[in-house]
């Protein structure tokens, strides 16, 4: 039987794959890559210098594959009808990715082989791999077992790179999206968010004052101002950028800086930290 | 100036450890220690067997300090006053660390040397020595910098274990603990809860068909029908346990499983991941 690992190889920097990441390419017999968008290059070339440096140039097979396109217009309609018809697009496009895989693993792979994908970051956390490799299974045109190599989340980089503990003594801690802070706000039950994917700076909506944005947030009047951001992009590569503090201060310079290295760069992988203080936590 | 390493070790798996984190080991001087519990002696075993391959038995400095015992009296009481005195006992708990943390850096560590951490999972999740470290700073008496190494935390690899991915698709994911889950129950917010550090089983308080249960966790007459959970202890080692299913079916079974290998071994370690499954989620 074919053998898929998914393996998670860190948020950036190549020294933070784990022994058991580096063993599991060591017995891969074909890298798949589909990597998509304005970062694909840089990030290809990343995933390259992973395998030249562990495995030696020119002695693994790599097969990259385009990615499927997918259809972005609904994300920005928030109706009930517009979040319908994201699901749809995202439920697609994982349909036409799960037919690729398949295509690639019947193709590519020996009856006995051992795949691997080389997932940013964890591949527990927004990566869309495992769902797709549970859709080729239901398919049921191509026979595999896959296992979970864990690596390090951007999550837990961006906490490393300011210091930072995520959680406050014995209270929660949420990871979402850019999105879903835009639609729902700042959660009333948590202190502290992790926000990823979020390519519109979503946090300027809570630094605003403007009523509705105050009372979604829930965090009263003066929106933002009792709320810490802590920023990072590029995390653990060359490039890192780090901004922290109040956001009402810092959300500008956040916005200008992540725009212009965006320019700069073609790209930009980024994710914060909102917390809110305990003056906020304590006040009337 | 003292440097302070804090390293992130992974869940208990020695090859969890990144590449970044077998640097740091290299270009420590003196690691401390300061297990505590039934599970210190195994714990204390699981670090030196990760130092002894990685820099050769007996090449290492290891200074190992008793843990200012903590009192866990109030910490069931989930009145206001029982909050403010679970608090009171973590603040004095802390104070006391970080003394001890003082002494040691002073007694044991040069003025150019270099100490490291060994932190189960990752730092930023639930571990107290970045908090300790503030306040020996804080107290002004040994002057040091300190970073910070990432690790594969619990989370992720319960995840990898069960390979599952932790959010719904655009959706968020809470980290919470057993103490809060018992108090506030399942977040009607989220769909998916990863629940640490629960002595308690709180799940429990889930799996129940009470009315005030019910209430409290927002899921509706015959609480907790719709819920999943991933439940897994000691994981990444020779002793992993797994376990899944609806959180009725299996409640009792993980109880009692746990109570068994607890039994066993002295001590256990465990995590899981409630999920409100879409049957519920699209519920009328």
């Amino acid at each position: 039987m074919r053998t898929l690992l998914v393996v998670g190889i860190g948020a950036g920097d190549p020294d933070q794959l784990t022994l058991q990441a580096v063993r599991a390419l060591e017995r891969t017999d074909v890298f798949f890559v589909l990597d998509k968008g304005p970062a694909a290059g840089d990030l290809t070339a990343l995933r390259r210098e992973i395998l030249d440096r562990h495995l030696g140039e020119g002695t693994y097979r790599l097969v990259e594959a385009p990615d499927p396109p997918r259809d972005r217009t609904p994300s920005d309609d928030r109706s009930t009808a517009g979040r319908a018809a994201y699901a749809a697009a995202v439920d697609d496009w994982h349909a036409r990715r799960a037919a690729l895989y398949e295509a690639m693993f019947l193709d590519e792979l020996d009856d006995e082989g051992t795949g691997a994908f080389l997932v940013w970051g964890d591949p527990s956390l927004y990566d869309s791999t495992l769902r797709i490799l549970e859709r080729v299974a239901a398919r049921g045109k191509v026979a595999f077992e896959h296992q979970v190599i864990p690596g390090i989340s951007s999550v837990q980089a961006l906490a490393a790179a300011h210091r930072l503990v995520l959680n406050g003594i014995g209270t929660p801690v949420t990871i979402t999206t850019g999105r879903r802070l835009a639609e729902a706000g700042f959660p009333p039950d948590v202190d502290d968010l992790v926000v990823m994917l979020d390519g519109d700076t979503a946090f300027t909506t809570l630094a605003s004052t403007s009523t509705s944005t105050s009372t979604v947030a829930g965090v009263g009047a003066g929106a933002g101002a009792d709320i810490h951001i802590y920023w990072g992009a590029y995390l653990g590569t060359d490039d890192e950028l780090l901004i922290h503090g109040p956001l009402p201060d810092v959300a500008a310079t956040i916005t200008r800086t992540r725009a212009d290295a965006r320019h700069r760069k073609g790209w930009i992988m980024d994710i914060y930290l909102l917390r809110r203080t305990p003056r906020h936590r304590h006040a009337p």
